[in-house]
């Protein structure tokens, strides 16, 4: 931490199996708003500068350590579920040093704790002096929490369990969120903690005690919101995680000048960043590492990852953008499809029905219906026709098409990669392109145009029948030819 | 009933007009999620194992009697609206035998009654003896309800209508539901009930009194939930049980390990059948009798009636399926429709704006962009290119497409049916297949290209002025060219 | 007002920065439901036939002012902020004659104040000849508003800000709302506030006393729903109080006759009309002047602005309709696209991926399936096969077609603009029209198929080795041929 010469070690305990889950994921590993339940815990003793943070893993172990891989934290295996207390000295063990360092415990269950709230914690233990600080909360009706005991004094004297607890113990609305934060006798004094209960299980819990035998301070620091300490045991604790989480973040945006009518629709994960004077339509999902600029509008319902959005962009309802990025005064939509690799200058226009991949699209270029453009370059000014096709695959590789500026596709083309057309070429409509197309140069790929007088009648002749249950204006025809 | 020999017959009472509701539907034909209300009595009382199941219906009496057609129940008509006792007895003697069976009313418009509380009731009659039991509830204020008045004994002693009530009478909390239980002398006592009060009609609540006169044991039985017996009186009323009914299925779901990130904005029907660790994003809607396997995640805003998805399927957002099958480990979508007759097997890839349709697809096949496949068969491993088209209809009927394994179809290719493509064969971009293509055949059925250098200048040209306007690369191109 | 002879002016305070908002935009602008939070005060001010409405500004005056052009109000700018007594009075020195007319001032930040509690406050302080009458309301724990002091006798004797309140004057319930009324001596009092108060600012509140000094009656009107004078200040504000408009509109549909199973989700600004038996699906959008008649279904997620459906009309889920007509028992979607200038005749069918724009179909066409209609007229019973494109656009200029009653335009076709094709004609599939086709002709215009046997074996073998890899089964095609 900046604010004082000690450091902090994190021990995330993350080794139960979450049974009323019913997944074969392990429970930690549950995503809430876009990170695994775990992640979060992560995030929060990365935000606290910790000096070293350790995981304590066992049911899944290899699941949850592939998911947090690369994300510089140590982990400690459980072998044995024998209990909080012995998950904790297992994380204990795996520090590379000791005794230097305060010690916070969290949890690989509890999404919704905020690190603002454990740098209040942190800053309160430390202004305190206090040797082991519990992090409480106050419920009007605590049942299922271990309650907070205390003295005449209001010390801290003791954690009872749900079920050990009195009628009158059970009344304290004061309760255990389970998150410790104490000094470096953490690892002594851990050690001591015995299994000699009814259960047979190492208690965490226990750890108050022995720092109290030790005659040090020990304190409790009650959370302002309850519901920070909220663990998800089954999927509709992690809706509710969910529900939390994404009110926070969008009232967050919101009073950072984003206007959402429809909050309550609106899915945004932790690391979007949104812009002021933004509109966000109902059903907006922004995920990854989208980046929105000031004055874009986000119609509804689309659906954006790791999509950069420059000034002023306008998507319309029904996109769906992945790895692309739009440049500024752009329109995108609805029902438009940028894949990876999709960058757009300014002012292009990218109209219904259209995907695109791979593709670089120069300033002021117009695709406005039913088409592909994968694995292509675009200069400037072109325009693309409704339902051009850019064949970019032979059966086993992708080519790469370049086309040149101001060039004028016709509708219903296809470009036969790779494909070169040159600046202001011209594209018949229909044209399925096999050569490259010069500078300037008119290409034509298509058949000629026959016509065959009266042969309609003779067609729809020889099925009158049905003509005439189905399309009676066209036996009304017939049947004036037939006469004529 | 399994657990008793006496068996059951339940009596649905569905002639009442609903003006509130202001509509051409019978009020009792009006969906609540997925189901018209009085289906919803019908199937509580079917999961009751009920021997016969009688409908009573009046307004709109055609209309309810066909929407319930081939369920198992019978109808009994009201001709005219006398009152809930007499309708009640125009459903009784529409039973086939009498006298031998506990008797149920239920209402066609309380969707939101538990099969299971009703099995609770029955189930509580029986234990304790009753004669005539009526389902209470109980509500801090019962404003509208008549109530349920007690002896000093704590017995039953009478229903009191609310406009009836005394100031203490208006202050008891348990109301009547409406829904009573009773043994073998329904009829008979029915048929007692009188019409002589204020309102010239029959009341059904009666019934207690006439079964207290003989001395029977009248007992209520609490419902622990007092929505439960809501009914919907006007659309916004239907909202309120559809939420509530949606709430229920969504949480059980959640239960039984089916991730929801966003369970408010999500539709289930309780004929949808969902496996353990699927992910449903924001906004999927589920009808019918939707089957969703294990691993499988359905795309934000994904429409799916009567779907089946097998293991691990990723439907991409805004993806609309009816009576579709997918195969294993498939991908769809985003913006894929899939129309009934589509049976997909293991491993297909089916992307953006592609429609298929009667279209039996094998393993491997990939059909990525912009398509219409319909009436067509599909052997495994072949490529659709963009753009392309099974053209199966010549104006009155629909034909039948053939393609091989290992096909390619180049891109904006047009295959028209009746047409059969042989195993590895190769069509080329841009063709309009009118002639069959054998085994490993490579068929091109478009235009050469021809190529007219200098065009385009000429072209633009004619239109210089409106170029300068629009387009100005293309402008400055065409100056640059002039002074060449 | 038609109930009296006296007539109404009204002025809306709209100068305010409201730097909470965090935009570009004035507050005052910000939009709630489909309008401007101050065109809500416009529109209420219009409803009560105000005989002028005068709208002071400031902070961004001509942006307020330009959104407001053309709506019947007059304008005040107030060049300092001195105050709300000083803004108006800058009102009041804005209409045309004075001291005739009840004077009713309202806010620009206020959009859910309803137009029916106004008529109601007006016919109260007539009714009880009130020379000024307070707009309050009464809150649990009013905190942050003015409150409402009485005399003994009960009548209003001040207004006491929360910064100058007693802890026994903060526990009163009833809290100013700022919305006064008052008699024609408004400009006279209004102009002897002074601002020798702590802040240097001339308060409207001080009017209250003034009339009091006169002797006049003062009177309080209480709102039934204190959320009405709910003042947004931020977009989180903003968000309720358009959670609170959008609750209003839907119910108000609902009670009327409209079906909306999910109405949480859906969203209908207040000048869109909707008959009774409608269905409106989940996550449907309606804007502008949208008018909808009965039977309609509009699916879910569909966007629809300045549309209008006959009845009977499908919308199938993830349409966007803009500025188009859509015939009785027409269908459309899902993904569908209607633009401007679109009109449908009846039994119409447009199917996904349908673009149109400036098309007006006659009875009984169908296009269902990936096309653009643009700028086309055709006629009854056509058939639009899947995948046409009619290319209106040269580069510059859109162009028209025609096309007749009775066609068939087989798949994947393109009518080259601007194109006449003549009733019951036969557009063969493929075709790139580039001339006009007589009635009752057949028109071809695509390449002749060739077909190179053995022509797939050298193209494959060519590339064994990716073939291998990717393509297992046509490897073993290969292989087998091999040997042959």
């Amino acid at each position: 931490m900046s604010e004082t010469s000690r450091p902090l070690d994190v021990v995330i305990l993350a080794a139960g199996q979450g049974t009323r889950m019913k997944s074969a994921l392990p429970k930690v590993l549950h995503p809430v708003a876009g990170r695994p339940m775990v992640a979060w815990a992560v995030k929060a003793a990365q935000e606290l500068e910790a000096r070293q943070v350790v995981v304590v893993t066992g049911h899944g172990a290899d699941q949850v350590e592939a998911a947090l891989a690369g994300q510089g934290v140590a982990f400690a295996r459980q072998a044995q579920q024998l209990g909080t207390g012995h998950a904790f000295l297992t994380g204990l063990e795996a520090l590379r040093s000791h005794g230097d360092a305060d010690v916070l415990v969290l949890y690989g269950d509890t999404p919704l704790l905020r690190a603002q709230t454990l740098r209040d914690l942190l800053a309160d233990h430390r202004a305190r002096g206090s040797a082991f600080t519990v992090l409480t909360g106050e419920l009007p009706d605590a049942t299922g929490y271990g309650r907070i005991l205390r003295d005449e004094a209001g010390a801290v004297s003791r954690i009872v369990e749900q079920k050990d607890a009195t009628p009158e113990e059970r009344a304290v609305r004061e309760f255990n969120s389970g998150v410790y934060l104490m000094d470096g006798r953490a690892r002594e004094l851990a050690a001591r903690i015995t299994n000699t209960n009814a259960s047979g299980e190492y208690y965490l819990t226990d750890l108050l005690g022995l720092y109290r035998q030790q005659g040090a301070a020990v304190q409790a620091f009650k959370l302002p919101d309850p519901d920070e300490v909220m663990g998800a045991n089954d999927r509709a604790g992690l809706a509710d995680a969910q529900r939390i989480l994404r009110e926070r973040l969008t009232t967050e945006h919101m009073r950072a000048g984003v206007t959402i009518p429809m909050p309550e629709t609106v899915y945004i994960e932790d690391t979007v960043q949104i812009a002021q004077d933004v509109t966000l339509e109902p059903g907006v999902v922004l995920r990854g590492t989208t980046r929105i600029a000031s004055g874009v509008t986000v119609g509804a319902y689309s659906v954006l990852t790791d999509a950069v959005l420059h000034g002023g962009v306008v998507i319309k309802p029904h996109s769906v953008l992945e790895g692309a990025e739009v440049g500024a005064g752009s329109d995108v939509g609805p029902f438009a499809r940028l894949r990876p690799g999709t960058v757009l200058a300014e002012g292009v226009h990218i109209g219904n029905f259209v995907e695109t991949k791979n593709a670089q699209l120069a300033a002021g270029v117009k695709a406005g219906h039913l088409a592909y453009l994968g694995d292509v370059t675009i200069g400037q000014e072109t325009n693309v026709g409704a339902g051009t096709i850019v064949a970019n695959f032979d059966g086993v590789n992708k080519h790469r098409t370049q086309v040149g500026a101001g060039v004028f596709i016709g509708s219903n083309s296809t470009l036969i990669a790779p494909r070169v057309v040159g600046d202001a070429a011209f594209v018949a409509a229909g044209s399925a392109l096999h050569e490259d197309v010069p500078e300037g140069a008119l290409a034509v790929a298509r058949g000629k145009q026959r016509t065959l007088e009266g042969w309609s009648r003779r067609y729809w002749g020889g099925m009158r029948e049905k003509v005439a249950q189905k399309l009676p204006w066209l036996s009304g025809w017939l049947d004036r030819g037939s006469t004529q």
